[in-house]
């Protein structure tokens, strides 16, 4: 005789449970539209669970070519083969955008060092993307450290002229979503350098906006509007944590110094890549499902925005896979120049309304490749009980039924403008690992789990469908 | 003047419907009850997230201690440690259960080969989990390769009699949580080897237990019943794929090797450990919540199941913390010998029912420290409808509201014997990334995420102190 042990016996409990959970066929509960939809469903979470491509071309995208700074080389060769991919895969349409973009090249290995009385300890920093370099032989300056924007006001110029401030605001580990607690520190990197400016500093020491302990400089855009431009610079959570603790200690006695040769170079031209699945019914009526192609030049760009990009093809490719016909034209677009200008959602908004074109709903992928919760809908409330009423039930057993009010992403927005009636959607991933990774040297491919990146593009490819059929 | 692009107004946006959602006070859509019910999670949550201290015990468990397989020496480190710990932090009653558990050694490091003419391809082997040794040499012979028991019970003892048996099932990836694809295909790990035997087999090489493609054996436990032993080893899946590869080409020229001296020993003396906060009203009402403190030997045990034990003392940490006092007792259990007999499980529900204890409810958490989902209830659907009723609402804003009826956890499953009105509930966290871990050398510390694991603890809390405080 064989044994079957507790284990076994629960795990063929589960078994079971699951063939009757998940396959759900005549389960009386659901009406025979939403069986066919379930069905649908079902059929584009098999292709892409079993066939799915996203994770080879996300492999390619990081390992062949790498970071891809908007006007560099390396964001060319995105294009081309992002145009190249949607080519292969026989969508009915392929084609680029122009779109004039910034060029902000980092220059050589930023230097930063902490000195103590006759100490120099070495930390690491990034600088931030637009910012400006520091004299050749850098700036070493006293240090005033702030926790926003208001303390660094309150400050006023008297106690801010000639130093170097350091914002220093950590993240709020309560939020349960770590993009809110991004969303309350993340001033300090977009806006701090250009106060700092305003009241005289030197320069501009920015505590890395993530809520881990990591020895990893996470970098971004900061923004300088009418101020006139000061050296801006990350620096780890952890020398972050050292400094502000040396400063408690030595007060004024405490020095930074920092090195970088960043620099803005004359706009240049790139592409959006813009891929479409041709509507049967409505040609002219648009599904626009995107990501970011630009990334970061520090790593690999793979969770920001990697998979979206991925993700957004994919969608394309399961549905033409799996042989579904759609009413409405379905567009996969990898937006330029997200990270450092916007440059490329503001572009497709701008072409959108110059070629009349009627936007359904536009989703966008832009969150990192983890484990799906759901989407976030730009709509009332009201209108979002009924788009629960009608779906929730069909994303349950795909764990990914989260549907809330809320953004939707930084390359849609403009649609808002231009195609008001347009429904933006942001899907919405896991959350709770997205800032080990943002903007620093350890957003590489090998931190992307093949499976939770497919289950989003099947999220993602189900959200459409349904779009297609039955309309918001 | 300051310029606010479209991704901070973004992000200010989120920002303000956090506030309005996460902090839900006065909605006017929860009852008073729920209103109190949602601040005390508030308040477990910010004490977890902001002082959690559960990522810093696990880092004890994995780097101080590590593997800690029952009756080995580490095995004993550990149940000293999660003694201390839980004396440390002041619980009403900590004590121990001894319990006699199997005494299994790995021995030297295996040695597995696939043998093509004169090709020798060194492959990645683990012996599993009660196996017996090969002869000192090893065995060497043909392979015959099956997926499941039900192939190799049709080949019959003619095809398999004097060779290995090659099981190569792999995971079905389309389950969207991994644990059913587990449950699909675990058998031929825990029962294969047996029904080889039966056959006349002379060994048994098991494909690992994944759904990733790696070069890691995932071992685990083997069950020979009433067959007579025979060596079986857990193969990487890289590995197996080669295997099966190089069977289909070559067919019967090609050979297995594998050499392994594991052996068990006598039965040996362990214990659970027990920690309590006792009840104000109810001092013999048991709630329970506890994870097991043994591991395989491969590697550190961190997502199985040190995430579960450091998960279960932090839930009473936490309670005591926030100034909770329960009405019934609330009882974390670190069991011993889940890995390879059940044997502490069983001796806790012995236990249970010697005292004389009413237990309301027992949770296990096993599957890893990943982001919580919610929990399974070992239940009726109406039943469960009417816990959905009451909690799911309460659990939304911290995205751990899936409540499904199914399986509850190996540890607390012979407690429906002993102690038939208790409520069985399983924890239920992300499934994802589990395989990748679950019984390799890759199962350390480094790769659990602390924000993962803190929620899971405060998730776990919270469930408890609804239970507590409104029954089931």
């Amino acid at each position: 005789m064989l044994i079957f042990g507790p284990k076994l016996t629960l795990i063929m409990k589960l078994q079971l449970s699951t063939i009757l959970a998940t396959l759900f066929i005549s389960t009386g509960t659901l009406s025979a539209q939403a069986q066919q939809d379930s069905l649908m469903m079902r059929k584009i979470y098999d292709e892409e669970l079993v066939n799915g491509k996203c994770y080879e071309n996300l492999h390619y995208l990081c390992k062949n070519i790498g970071g891809r700074l908007s006007g560099s080389a390396n964001a060319q060769k995105a294009v081309e083969w992002g145009k190249n991919l949607m080519e292969e895969y026989g969508f009915d349409s392929v084609y680029l955008q122009p779109v004039m973009v910034p060029h902000w090249v980092r220059g050589e290995k930023e230097k930063g060092s902490i000195m103590v009385g006759k100490s120099t300890i070495p930390v690491v920093i990034a600088a931030l993307g637009g910012s400006i370099a520091t004299p050749a032989n850098g700036i070493t300056a006293e240090v005033v450290e702030v926790h926003n924007l208001g303390e660094l006001q309150a400050l006023g110029e008297a106690r801010v002229k000639g130093k170097i401030v350091f914002f220093n605001g950590p993240f709020d580990q309560r939020y349960i979503e770590t993009m809110r607690a991004y969303g309350s520190t993340a001033a300090q990197r977009s806006m701090g350098p250009a106060l700092a400016s305003k009241l005289g500093a030197v320069g501009a020491i920015v505590r890395s906006l993530t809520g881990t302990l990591d020895n990893y400089p996470h970098t971004g855009a900061t923004n300088y509007g009418a101020s006139k431009p000061i050296p801006a610079a990350a620096i780890s959570t952890l020398a972050a944590n050292q400094l502000s603790d040396l400063l408690k200690r030595n007060g004024t006695t405490v020095k930074f110094y920092f090195k970088q040769s960043c620099q803005t170079l004359p706009d240049i031209l790139s592409y959006n890549v813009v891929g479409e699945l041709k509507g049967s019914e409505h040609s002219n009526k648009i599904i626009t499902v995107g990501g970011h192609l630009d990334s970061w030049d520090l790593a690999e760009g793979a969770h920001d925005d990697g998979t979206g990009v991925v993700q957004s093809a994919e969608v394309l490719r399961l549905l033409k896979t799996i042989g579904y016909k759609p009413k409405n034209t379905i567009r996969a677009v990898f937006f330029m120049n997200e990270e450092n200008g916007d440059k490329g959602g503001a572009k497709y908004a701008e072409l959108a309304a110059a070629n009349n074109e009627e936007h359904l709903a536009a989703i966008e992928t832009d969150e990192g490749g983890f484990t799906p919760r759901g989407f976030r809908f730009d709509i009332s409330e009201k209108q979002l009980l009924q788009i629960k009423q009608n779906w929730k039930a069909l994303f349950e057993p795909f764990e990914a039924d989260l549907m809330v009010t809320g953004g939707s992403g930084t390359d849609i927005e403009p649609l808002r403008n231009t195609r008001p009636h347009v429904m933006l959607i942001g899907f919405q991933p896991d959350s709770q690992r997205y800032f080990d990774f943002h903007h620093t040297p350890n957003d590489v491919f090998e931190n992307v789990n093949k499976r939770e990146l497919e289950l989003g593009s099947a999220a993602i490819a189900s959200l459409v469908y349904l779009i297609d059929e039955h309309g918001l």
